[in-house]
């Protein structure tokens, strides 16, 4: 994540509605850096089975999380409304690095900003195997260009 | 918990809807029971904030939790999104005994219910102490008969 | 849970270590109500899992939560190391009902009381089913009176 | 991260060692990706306040979380008992980069690699200042070379 990185909701292409709970505060009464990763994914997930109308977990193939990363640029509290933006990086063969936006209500620009790596494999063997047609039907339409 | 305890959407006052998180399912592929309790404190404070206009963190007595419990009926998992179900069954002096009911889209009977004390103790002290006129007026709407 | 309960190390038969972490204190500086449940399953699990010598996610029935409940007596925060004491209740033919008391380093009487009952289930079915003997086998020397 | 990542033990200074918990598991058996940070921030704060001997929270400069990663090589799963790895990769005037690694009982190789970066502020006015005397010199042995 650079100076290039996506940073308002301009950058995103879908958002994700998310309400923040009692317990993702920490101790300096803001939400622990932890739990913005709950979010993420899902954001990502949540995307997935509602686009493709399958339950992704019963797949052939299963992305599995090989990196994330998080800048935290602003700090949210409980009980803000969350929207979580979308938008995808690199389609590959077998993997998808997503980009997150973390906005709260009425801003433009993101509290955060996360990264976001699925990389698929097949269910039995968990050798690396091509992102299923129906994923990537439902990602296409994320991609963005970053830099 | 027993025969008596509320059971359908109609025993609860107010609803608070909450999406499910991807994390709130365990190995199973149903929600931890653990989860079920941060959607209590969730549904409480946060109808607390709302409902008071109040940061409630800030009032000279706190609300502190003293006892909490559930019964679970059906599995629930991600993605449900749930209603969760307030009612108020004792308000004392210095204690709330709130119950909680969780509802999936569509159902009336309930697939968890919950119970919920709070003691409000003075924020510098941490004595016992009275339940504010605040919270008072807040939860009693919420009062209901459970035998 | 009333006065009879069980309140100090001597009526607990069994203790797991567990360390608190980071986030699990809330925005009052002290360990939110719900992460005690997370420390309850986990030493359950943990005893059965370890005491058997078996994968009991794997077994033909599994342990499905039914019920469970915690009284807060004294807070506790991180980084405080915690034993959670384990007795037995009630070993039925298809539910035990465990008893769990939460310890910081040198109190003799519990910061918190639990109770967790496994309602057995076959794996396929999910109908009611007898507890597997080697969990019976395990959870046996547990039994203590209360009351 | 990048090939140069540190990826075995000789790699880092001091190791906190972290017993999984049930929950941690998700639905596909493993522990889920966000779990892994909250070893992070607890291995990390954990580390500070025992080796400052100092409850670094009431501190008059406080280390807020600026950016988190990591990669994933190798799944864990409950109830696995970790070791976590800390170095220092950089020590700014109001900055500390962390390193982390997530190691299981009896292997060299690491099975997540982990960034934790702090930045310090002053506690009142929230205004970066410099990393105080007392937690510079509990991590100045931590610091190791990664190019």
């Amino acid at each position: 994540m650079n100076d290039s990185s996506p940073t308002s909701r301009a950058d995103f292409v879908v958002f994700r509605t998310m309400p923040t709970r009692w317990m993702d505060n920490d101790v300096y009464g803001h939400v622990n850096n932890v739990v913005y990763y709950s979010w993420f994914d899902t954001a990502v997930n949540g995307y997935l089975l509602e686009t493709t109308g399958t339950d992704i977990r019963l797949l052939p193939a299963l992305g599995v999380v090989a990196e994330t990363g998080c800048r935290y640029l602003r700090s949210v509290s409980f009980p803000d409304l969350l929207d979580i933006g979308i938008a995808v990086e690199k389609l590959g063969r077998s993997s998808i690095v997503y980009r997150l936006g973390v906005f709260t209500a009425g801003e433009e620009s993101a509290a955060a900003l996360g990264r976001f790596v699925h990389v698929y494999v097949d269910a039995a063997t968990r050798r690396s195997t091509a992102v299923p047609q129906v994923i990537r039907d439902a990602v296409t339409p994320l991609l963005r260009e970053f830099r």
